[in-house]
């Protein structure tokens, strides 16, 4: 009966829909291994590393209205840390030691790319020096590019954040009839599936956004200017939605490069929208506007997609339900087996697969000028924006968990 | 029989209600004055003059599930202008031919301090022309600065959407153990009432916002730089909200100050947070983003507010049954008759009072140290929020009516 406990750690940006996995697990782990502890690592291995844990039998178990709230708040219940594993001998012994202090058998590791690199190397290690923990990553990320699933927990939610901004922005920038260009920025730096979800935006009484520029295709700032010009000559306002992530014909950023890069070596980058904003005041003068949601389109949790929060939540459970049937270096993953009408199939998949791989939306699925998606895209995304949630509400605001846990006073700068 | 029709129009920049009080009105046209047209003015005052009008009868007129569409439909479904009146006989002369010919008896007109000042000018001129043409204003707003009525409908959804945006940016950044600083822009040129709204989101598992900045106060570099780091001190993530409109000791806006003044010699202003950022980074040193929401505050349709749905709606009906009631030259209005439980009397106001005044923030509200609202402002603002529409949802998305006609092909470069 030793090694019956369970460790859970968030790692990587924030989405919407994080904590519904979180909620899925324990769930699952609560009914299927009642005996056991699940500790939660407060900002991620980093937390394990530094025994920084919180027991969340004592906040969560046989509180079903707790997991429900927990279900529905954005960000990381748990924290989140940036660090990168040295892949040492030393670290993972370091790691294995604190595990098995705690009696832990089951390792559950939520994140993007860079986290399910942690879960291979992890489980790699484990088996190779014959020791008895189960290493399981449940995938999430708002950038859509992991691979090995169809499609990414969290992605839903940002999609739909972006379609909805899009759509709220075309309704407030209808009513002068004067020319006006407005530039939206979006989030992903070299998957372009948020900016392409802007294209959901349609839906409704407006042909918003009028030109989508993804960061697959090489960007000709000469070819914008064209396009903006063609575009007002049929519409008032033109709404464009470009990557953050835009590239020119040598590779150099469309924006105002930063020198600084973070821990795993991405390039910190802002200003793509502002930059075209200073193109258009120049080349063609009419009222132009540059907005960036930032932050906003990865944790609004009182827009998430419901089948996001379910979604999300299903694979906190598969992952767990594998490691409890003896399965490691996988993570729960899942697979359209339908479109119309929409449904999923969960399985798990190597996590080889996904450590550092990056899935961009296919060139078949961009329109031949590049300034547009095509319907199957369209088709693709559209499920995944479905279902309102039932976020609880006080006063009008998303009555979301308390997450002062947080603020431990473990402070540092940078 | 003769002068039955109605007239309405929508002035000023958009808000998430100014369509519900369309919907007020016409509702309560089509039910009083059943033998008369309501006709809507495209784009304002400039479209009565251009006789550029839509007949509301035709496209509302027994389609209830229309009129509830409209609203809950964000931004201006009539489309807006920043025309002003030049006051002179020759124009308002014009106006009122085009009034006769339509055979228009009562002209209504929604919108802020500048519109009223419309209404204003316009009624003074039919009486003193004896005129019996009936010219009635229904304010709206997100600043909140309208004098003569409790709070202007606008200003709860906008309240709403900055409390939930900073909530929600407090969850995002939470999830780092290291120092950082997030500054959000909010509207609010001259009255920090979004700004202050802030405040509301510290009702959940958060503190934020940490520091709020109102333009009623005269702002200090030096001393917003002493309070960030006295707030670091005792948090890792502080949240800072300020208006775009703050000024230093000699009237200077803190930021980079625009060539461009706006129709009404409004600067046109830009840039505090992200000027305020760049002083972060260079006295403190820690990870800093700003935020700048935009006119997402203003149009976000999905996150309105129920009761600031529903007050702008009766506003719309009170403001038609004033006028059949003969009055003229003034606005619907509320007062709150009490605050717990919230409850408001509908009534009319003189016109002359709301045109070109501006209601602030008091100094008694904001907290000694300049830095912060008291309570007293927060159970003010509390129950303008409250309430969720049922806003209606096609694949995941809002489904707002469509405004296709505002793009009507007569296209000027400003």
């Amino acid at each position: 009966m030793s090694k019956q406990n369970m460790i859970i750690g968030q790692s990587g940006g924030p989405t919407a829909v994080i904590n519904s996995s979180l909620a899925g697990a324990i769930d699952y782990a609560f009914k299927e291994n009642d005996d056991g502890i699940v500790y939660g690592m407060i900002n991620g291995i980093q937390g394990l590393l530094d025994e920084n844990l919180i027991n969340l039998n004592e906040i969560f178990k046989n509180k079903p209205s707790r997991i429900n709230r927990l279900r529905l708040t954005p960000a990381m219940y748990l924290g989140s840390c940036r660090y990168k594993l040295s892949n040492t001998d030393e670290e993972f012994e370091r790691i294995v030691k604190v595990l098995e202090k705690y009696d832990i058998g089951y390792f559950f590791y939520i994140g993007g790319n860079d986290s399910m690199d942690t879960v291979d190397k992890l489980s790699k290690y484990t088996i190779s020096h014959g020791i008895d923990i189960k290493v399981v990553g449940i995938p999430k990320t708002i950038d859509n590019d992991l691979v090995g699933i169809d499609h990414s927990p969290g992605f839903g939610s940002a999609a739909k954040y972006m379609a909805l901004a899009v759509r709220e922005v075309a309704y407030d920038t209808s009513i002068y009839a004067i020319k006006s260009v407005h530039i939206i920025e979006a989030m992903g730096r070299n998957a372009g599936w948020i900016t392409a979800a802007s294209a959901l935006a349609r839906d409704a009484g407006t042909l918003a956004p009028h030109l989508i520029y993804l960061p697959e295709i090489e960007f000709s700032v000469e070819q914008f200017v064209k396009d903006v010009r063609e575009k007002l000559e049929n519409y008032n306002s033109v709404i464009v939605v470009v990557s953050e992530g835009l590239k020119d014909k040598n590779g150099e950023y469309i924006c105002v490069r930063s020198a600084n890069e973070d821990t795993f070596g991405h390039a910190a980058l802002s200003g793509t929208g502002a930059y075209l904003k200073s193109v258009v005041e120049k080349e063609i003068g009419c009222k132009v506007r540059s907005l960036e949601p930032s932050v906003l389109q990865r944790s609004s949790g009182h827009t998430s997609s419901l089948t996001d929060v379910m979604e999300a939540f299903n694979l906190g459970t598969v992952a767990v339900r594998a490691a409890l049937d003896g399965e490691t270096g996988v993570f729960s993953s899942l697979k359209r087996t339908s479109n119309t009408p929409y449904t999923v199939e969960y399985c798990t998949e190597k996590v080889s697969v996904i450590a550092n791989a990056e899935k961009k939306v296919p060139r078949k699925w961009i329109n031949e000028a590049g300034n547009d998606v095509t319907q199957e895209l369209i088709e693709y995304i559209r499920p995944l924006l479905r279902g309102i949630p039932q976020v609880p509400y006080i006063n009008g605001l998303p009555d979301y968990m308390d997450i002062s846990h947080l603020d431990n006073k473990k402070q540092s700068y940078n």
